[in-house]
């Protein structure tokens, strides 16, 4: 959310309809970027917003005042997986604006105003997943993120300063922090914004309640003393300062780098090939059937046995199978997302050889300590976590030739329901196993800090140690059903027709229903700052979004810049 | 929600706007109740559902198969009141139905079609506000629930017997289980149903999604295996089983009944004077200003000093002054809630001796083992809960002459913000202070099971103990802007002004915003089953009900029972 001031005309940007978008495609690198420029120096990486204006990913629309668009955050999200897998050096980040006075305006409000519903909420999704990416950069990889606010950083600009650890703000009597959406916009900072004022920064409820309704927001050493900022740097010894705080934050960081040395490996583009009816990565690849409503979606496993040695890990790079199918998943999911929001049932299966998955799985058990190891890790725990929030039914199918083991079995163990064949539908085939492995009980957590199993079983200690002391051993469908791992098994003569049935049924659902429903059950028991984003925070904000008072001819969405106010239905709900 | 098969036409029920309703009042008693029957045979309180077709609390539709609205709820919520203060020798309540094969079919779909959007979520809130008594009052006055289900339970039927600490199915071939919201009228489970089933019930996630898919839901045996009751129970054996487990419950109650004896205490008619303009209660009253889009409220102290025993609180019964403001604010603030919908500020004020007040505290703290002192404890403690839950903006003004002491002190602590006059407006008064007692930090916990003060000093235990440091202790305006209880103390000459520009500045906001602003900042860190139910799950309800696919023309609520199915919108949010 934002303030630029983009002179949203009601008569253009209001009530037009949005305009047709393209494909969204998150392919990018550095070389490309519209709007952010990467430096790295030694320890230090230095991330500069400088928006180009007239770089919108649609039309309709100018970027002013350092403003975003969904085309800035895959450019943004696109460097913070950079940092980690190209630049195992850094061990500082420092996000910054190359416009004078302005840090950042936050996301682009005649771009709201022209969105339609599902486009704002998977920006906001996207825009909170990259940021809780920075928060896990700091968190676990020893990169730390610091925010150099050298301008007013409003809305989703001070937002993105709030996944940062530190705040500097530079204390020049103008620049301010505000989230100045409430009274501005009639809608909620929707990016992490009032969670993380609360529960990250602890400014007390009382002052995040002034200062979420006070559009020009707080400067100075108030920001400080409200804990928005961390410190409230003069202009003389701005650059300094930055410098040596990033320079603190590079000595103090725990980067693990390990014996392979700090050399990075390159993020290659995937290259997929698209059709009308699907996508084709390497390992990973889909098959759209529209008239369904459902996207087939096949993960395949390694073709080589694990390599034998850690350096070879490094030798193969963004090749390295893990690697490769993490992040050609990561990439289906993200375009699903965007681009087919009628395909609203993912049947997920796996196909190759699950002793060679687990093999993968034992190499990188053995190198936990290796910086690339960790990424790959850490990558992997992400795009899991992308699934648990993704408003699509989840569903998994287990049959002969699958390799749902370990980490693969997360997969599974992330969808609404799991079916696994019993027996076999071909002459030759071996029935399907499941595997666990160390990987379902740690290492892979939901955004609620639970592992799937945990959450799948939450509460049931004794059932836990059960399925732990069944780690790697393949287990048939009888005994999936039995440990509770699958739905249901059904045999050869009723496969077929019961997940037709099934697909059939979930089909005839209403799409919203679901999305409320699978948000509640896939997320049991505690809540974190992370999943409270998606929660409190993120549904609300989409029942606002929804509402006249904002996004209605009279709402305060259109009716920003125009210089009418807008008219509310004063009704408290 | 329910699937009371309540034949609405779309012509009728579906389009016609909601009818006019006269403001909702919340008194009743036992011998007027349509609905319920209670009755009570020594430690074993049964509550049978017999819901009066024609008995809607608006009209417009038939409360068909033992499905309810509102005025069914009012009654359910003073009947737990009335067991907990009439009845303190009930140690065990059994909740069943009159009607053959149907214990409850929840919500009349009708009433829902027809009800406007913040009508509902008024209704689910309330709804969902007595489930939580009835849960408190399993765990913390020894009055245990049982639901004993003697037909089918659909949608909040089955939510009513998940608030239960047991259920009992009978098992006959055709009673279920169930929650057939989405597959029927393509909402949620709105009254806790998917929470409880996950949290509570510890339902696997998978089940949950096949049960909440599934219209005829699940009788007997599978019921119990996927652990959506606890026991199926033959016909033959019904009855005594039922009261066999009554009787064992009450038998293990820890139900606390002390020196004075299980005599309880009537609850009597409140009566308050109403008019336009407001409500005067004894202790409590509220002034409207219509134009100003707010209600001035003030609590006021006791008129006399505490008792001096235990048996006077018992001998003044609802006229002790703890029972009575806690009943008086209760009944004020579900009024305000249903029937004032534009007054979307509350100003809260207390008046009274402030010694008084902590001498009530003292009296009640000495006697906790008691059980009316334990009563009302706990009666605060949800009043409270309801505050921190309601869609208002919320604001304390301290003044002189008030009394914001230890309970009194929570309602200045449940408000969005704190205005404490530093000085006094008039000759001869006396500036306020604040008084910090033990019940600030504990025993009147949030729905997220923190102290007010821990969510407001969250994570900053140096803090909290410098507060309870200062317990006893009466606080100037400065002092209590210095230890961070009140968010701003102007003077005499800025006060008028100040909370003026305040209160219009609030008053021009988007009221939807604010309430998401608000639930956002009032809960800080952990969530519990109780306060996800009041955020993943409402908020998300609450996005669905206005949404198309549910309550637009051809949405689902609108389409249940007319022959044709709703027409979704198929993109996925």
């Amino acid at each position: 959310m934002s303030v630029a001031a983009v002179e949203v005309r009601a008569s253009e940007g209001g009530t037009a309809p949005a305009p047709t978008t393209p494909p969204v495609s998150f392919a990018t690198s550095p070389e490309r970027y519209r709007h952010w420029r990467l430096a790295v120096e030694g320890a230090v990486a230095t991330l500069t917003l400088d928006i180009d204006e007239t770089g919108g990913i649609v039309p309709g629309y100018e970027l002013k005042m350092n403003s975003y668009d969904l085309g800035v955050d895959i450019e943004l999200y696109d460097a913070t997986q950079r940092l980690r897998f190209e630049h195992p050096g850094v061990r500082a980040v420092v996000v910054t604006s190359a416009k004078d006075k302005n840090f950042c305006a936050g996301a682009n409000i005649r771009m709201l105003a022209q969105s339609s519903h599902p486009w704002k909420v998977n920006f906001c999704k996207f825009t909170n997943e990259t940021r809780n990416g920075i928060e896990d950069a700091t968190e676990n990889s020893g990169q730390t993120w610091i925010a150099a606010v050298n301008g007013t950083a409003a809305g989703g600009g001070y937002e993105l300063a709030l996944a940062c650890e530190k705040i500097l703000l530079i204390d020049d009597n103008s620049s301010a922090v505000s989230l100045p959406e409430v009274p501005l916009l009639g809608v909620l900072p929707g990016t992490g914004g009032l969670t993380r004022v609360t529960d990250k920064r602890r400014v007390r409820k009382d002052r995040a309640d002034v200062f979420a309704t006070r559009a020009e927001g707080i400067r100075g050493k108030q920001a400080v003393e409200w804990k928005l900022v961390d410190e409230a740097v003069p202009m003389r010894v701005w650059d300094e300062t930055v410098a040596r705080r990033a320079r603190q934050a590079a000595e103090e960081s725990t980067r693990a780098v390990g014996a392979a040395g700090a050399r990075g490996i390159a993020l290659n583009p995937l290259e997929p090939v698209e059709s009308i009816d699907g996508i084709r990565f390497r390992y990973v690849s889909a098959r759209y059937d529209r008239a369904a409503g459902l996207v087939d979606i096949t993960v395949r496993g390694p073709e080589t046995d694990a390599p034998a040695s850690l350096e070879d890990v490094h030798e193969q790079g963004d090749g390295f199978w893990t690697l490769a199918v993490t992040r050609e998943l990561d990439d289906l999911i993200l375009r699903l997302r965007a681009n087919e929001l009628e395909l609203g049932t993912w049947l997920i299966r796996t196909e190759g050889d699950l002793d060679r998955v687990l093999g993968y799985e034992a190499l990188l058990d053995q190198h936990r300590g290796d910086w690339l190891v960790n990424e790959i890790g850490l990558y992997l725990k992400r795009v899991l976590k992308r699934l648990d929030v993704t408003s699509r039914s989840l569903v998994a199918l287990i049959e002969p030739g699958s390799c749902f083991g370990g980490a693969l079995l997360e997969l599974a163990l992330a969808c609404d329901r799991q079916y696994m064949l019993d027996g076999t539908l071909e002459d030759g085939e071996v029935p399907a196993t499941l595997v666990l492995t160390a990987a379902n009980f740690a290492g892979l957590p939901m955004g609620n800090g639970l592992a799937r199993l945990e959450s799948r079983f939450y509460g049931d200690q004794d059932h836990l140690d059960w399925l732990e002391r069944e780690i790697g051993r393949p287990l048939s469908a009888a005994e999936a059903v039995e440990l509770g791992l699958v739905t249901d098994a059904p045999d050869d003569i009723d496969w077929e027709d019961e997940i037709r049935i099934m697909l059939e049924e979930r089909a005839s659902l209403s799409p919203d229903a679901l999305t409320g429903m699978e948000a509640n059950h896939r997320f049991v028991g505690p809540e974190t700052m992370e999943s409270r984003i998606f929660s409190r925070l993120t549904a609300w904000q989409n029942w606002i979004f929804v509402r006249p008072n904002a996004s209605g001819p009279e709402g305060a969405l259109r009716k920003y810049g125009t210089g009418t106010r807008a008219d509310f239905d004063r009704k408290r709900v």
